[in-house]
């Protein structure tokens, strides 16, 4: 059997080509791949920027059907053939000390560095390590949950970017009932956090952006945002201190890209005993303005936000399965596997006319 | 290759076998034993009341060196040939929602029941699955620790005992610093909950038991108990109020085993806001005396408690490693391999005049 | 100044009085009752079987405007003449070992054993401890919070129980998105727990009761349980196996009054690792068949909830006044402060034809 | 009757004066000062550079017994006329939603700003807000902890210092058994924490200095531990990765003053999943090199530590009374009540030729 899988083999290409399924044994299995998820990272591998050996299949948030599996996997990971699942990107260990004390989602276990879907080349058999194909081969340290099957794909492959609001909001930030939330940036994981902080009861949620977001922040709106806030025109500080009543936040999430600034900032928005979670990446540049007295003089509690949890994850798909929140305007573009690099670079905001808050990679339109 | 092992047949029936030693895999390893612990639960295992099926190896406290070991579990585990390790009991699937909830040690995962060496059965390949042996099998989903080679065998196969004691009084009871601590029970699991209290700074600990226990009181009071009670001749609810200003202790472990009555008695000793942990088992009676209300009035927290995290592992390693306490009087007897039935025996307290509190086989006795 | 107030001064008798309005200083406040709500402590209050020296004005869920306030008060409490607050019933020491451990609502500090508004009798001055009554006292311990003036008394004196849903389910119970949820009793707590853990995002919530139950199980379903069970009819175990995938909840609500097999049961339907939290008080009786090694062999966390914390407290007013929940069907009864016997005697079942779940009394009723 | 007190009148101006000892209510008491610590922010204070008025008593470390105490302040407290307690600095209104919330220790509550002994002017009535003197007043919200009579006054008064350390390493830090620890900065509160971590169970502690800091290093090695650094002669990062196996420390505190680059170290010096404590204060500077990558991708948490919490406290208590460990060295050098400028200065390092750890007055020296 053949599947087709696009393989990025140099920065910013990436070609479709015909490549072998593998046999699997007892505790494997392989993936019918139904949709694959495009975030941020997707576009920093595409340009090149992560040190990924190549030539690789890229994708790591996918959703699909248990085509084939072994009966110790189908065993311990509870499915079985015909399944519907999402898969979680990390390829833990759960051996090692990182493992066993609960953070297997931040596994570099047994000398093999950081194991992760869509960055094991092509060249490590048997290959199939990514989710820009039509079948994707799962070894045996893959996590799956089991997500309903009428849900559209589209929909359900949000599980990734929901699973990082429930996570960063909800676990690491700790949001509660009555709690005042700060959200910096409107992406597709600034939105997550706005749904899950409001599902955790946030009371007030302002969410800030640019100018160039305001349909981001309008969709913020409609998923709890009691306020949102384009930098470029108000001062977030202002409006912060006027909701809490000159406080400050009870939780500060930080989820722009790139933007330095914001981080100094968290500091002045959260109120004495807050939260600030810091999720954003800034190409490990040194940011300015960092007054640490501020985290002192208030025991502020500042936490680095990477990985999803399983129990994030399976938050995020009791969400989507409660269809309690229409989530169709999060999702804005879907593509056909062959045009990979569209999503990706429509995502990036290549293109001066869309608008793109998540883009997915449907193998079925082609 | 041949290992000796004992192999249990029927209840009360253990006999010494010679069976081959198999190849390993990629991902698998053998244990040159050079110890293994009996527990309560050995006791139990001998005299067949637990439901597990029969021949089997007995054996899950072992204590060892690496003989050999596949390339991927070698750098999973990151151990290689030759390395001395302790053995975790429990072969958790790792991808089940208890284990990725964090539970490892409590997995049933994947529709196999729970798997722990020593309950599984010769005749489940390759059959040595416990650690009354000369070698023992270390299937895929083992977790091993590292421990210093110049600990003598009898010290460092204290780990499990120990783990539970961190795990029980440390993790599950949360002792701190100042705390009052009530132990019910001085066996080798009460000691060792004894010894993580004080180790975590409770600065008062009362530890109860009979009269016959008088050598294992003695031996708590060195550990650090402040007060032991005979409950034959002392009214413990009496010296724990004396002993915390007539508040109740800020945690109470129950640590007896088949005695019925002390789990209501817990109710009374806990102050309000306290801690208890129930780790005793009753063989599944119904226990007297269970005032619902006194858990509510005083918004106890209750729990129960049976098995062992990597993280009290790892702290019953750093105690062992650290030489900090002089662990000898608690190791009382060691036993060859072929007296397997006369270690089990020993510690069940079948033997008039041997008041033992931990014994171990160690096969290089004979 | 008079004011009205019912005087119990024996079991089952209450009295209207007019008594003096005292002067206030610089650290304590006066309050214009709206409305106090009527709970099963206040049914065993007006029964005589809790030891409370007579004669005392019960009522301990005050809502109201602050009348008089000392400008000392009026700063730590941060509130004003005029404001629209609840308060919450303890009077803590705030600095006692129990207070200063953050379990303020359990304090029994500095010797003067458990103080709560409407168990302080009429002759420890002011006399006026209770808010069976127009202007009720408020000493220099007490804790209000403000909350939106446009809510209707009755609905906004459901901060009450509402605290304790979120208390109970939430913060003791730990409910998480996702969570399966048992709640055996479907009283004004019990539909509060549904409400609370809903909120929290369970995925499934169970809820018993009996077959006189039916429209409270209704109104249970309106807000969120999944699946009602009348325990006359149907087997509650086989349901939360059916719903779990026979796994047991994640978290089993225990908040029935006095029926005593329930507490056992609990130990049953929670699935390993659960949460069990006691919230139904029991008149100190033994309970039938409580197996702790099921405790044991699960690692259950058995809770016992007494108490509302302040957070719990904000939390429910802030789903009041979100409005985001229809409220009005959980009010059922409400009287004038004259008629306080036949409100108590109403929620407690006394009267054949009304079907109760939350009754107040309204003083501008007459 | 009058007591002395020394007042501060202006910056590095300390006078002695003769006050008039107020009379008590109900509600407040009189402490007869024993001994009062000096810290870094007495230094602070002294040289003005804190924004308190004027004139002032400082003093924030008070041991003392209780002189006189009015009737519900003895209840409240637990403490009667003659007992011997320690007093917290902060004066929380236990009623603002920071108190209510569990963090009493940062109350700015009620509108009055943060209140604290020795920050509140001689003008503020009864004006003896300080520990500079004989006899100190203490009002309604104080919380006071008593404390065996037997320990000598200047290593009972270290309470304060090592209060902080059971905050900062144990309750914030979070320190376990078999963990390992790294200690910027060995002042006083540097071994405090070295001492609160040692007793957590900590396996390997390193602690940096500089070349001037030998006698405290020294002292560390005492107190627990594993490896010294001279920053100036050593690379503490090498250090910390060879102790670590290149893992990174759990733990990581920042306590020295007013050094800015330590900030952005503590990120590299951190484990994947760490935790980061931020105690030393910087004087409000911006600090250089702050990459907020770092705490992303290793999802670090890191957390201010300002205050310390009652618990803290009774932490420390439970060590000095223990007598497991020799604190007498911790302590460097007493003085009358008369040369509060002497004992401020010399632990501010003014004197050449003495090497402060931990000061104290004693007002019984003269």
């Amino acid at each position: 059997m053949q599947t087709r899988a696009m393989v990025q083999t140099a920065p910013r290409k990436l070609e479709l080509r015909s490549l072998p399924v593998p046999e699997i044994g007892d505790d494997d299995a392989l993936l019918r791949v139904e949709a694959c998820g495009i975030c941020g990272s997707d576009c920093e591998q595409f340009a090149g920027v992560l040190p990924i050996p190549l030539p690789v299949i890229p994708g790591h948030e996918p959703l699909g059907w248990i085509e084939r599996i072994g009966p110790s996997a189908a065993r311990r990971w509870g499915v079985k053939e015909g399944d519907r699942v999402v898969v979680e990107p990390i390829l833990s260990c759960g051996r090692c000390k990182t493992c066993t004390s609960g953070m297997r989602h931040l596994c570099f276990g047994g000398g093999r560095g950081f194991r992760c879907y869509s960055y094991i080349p092509l060249t490590t058999p048997p290959g199939l390590w990514g989710a820009y194909a039509d079948v994707m081969y799962l070894a045996a340290e893959t996590v799956v949950h089991k997500i309903d099957g009428a849900v559209p794909p589209e929909l359900a492959v949000l599980y990734n970017p929901l699973g990082a609001g429930f996570r960063w909001a909800g676990e690491i930030g700790g949001v509660r009932e009555g709690d005042s939330v700060v959200v910096l940036g409107p992406g597709q994981r600034g939105l997550a956090c706005v749904l899950a902080a409001k599902r955790a009861g946030a009371a007030a949620i302002v969410v800030s952006g640019l100018a160039r977001d305001r349909e981001k922040l309008s969709l913020a709106r409609e998923f709890g945002a009691t306020r949102t806030v384009v930098v470029d025109e108000e001062d977030i500080s202002s409006v912060v201190f006027d909701v809490t009543g000159g406080e400050g936040a009870d939780v500060v999430l930080e989820v722009t890209s790139y933007a330095l600034e914001p981080i100094a900032q968290t500091l002045t928005l959260a109120r004495r005993g807050g939260t600030i979670v810091l999720a954003g990446v800034k190409g490990m540049k040194e940011v300015p303005g960092f007054v640490s007295d501020r985290a002192v003089l208030k025991e502020l509690t500042i936490r680095g936000a990477l990985g999803v949890t399983s129990s994030a994850f399976r938050a995020a798909i009791d969400l989507i399965e409660s269809r309690d929140v229409d989530l169709s305007r999060m999702h804005t573009h879907s593509f056909p596997l062959s045009r990979a690099d569209a999503a990706i670079r429509t995502l990036a905001g290549e293109f001066e006319d869309e608008r793109a808050i998540h883009c997915c990679l449907l193998p079925a339109l082609g």
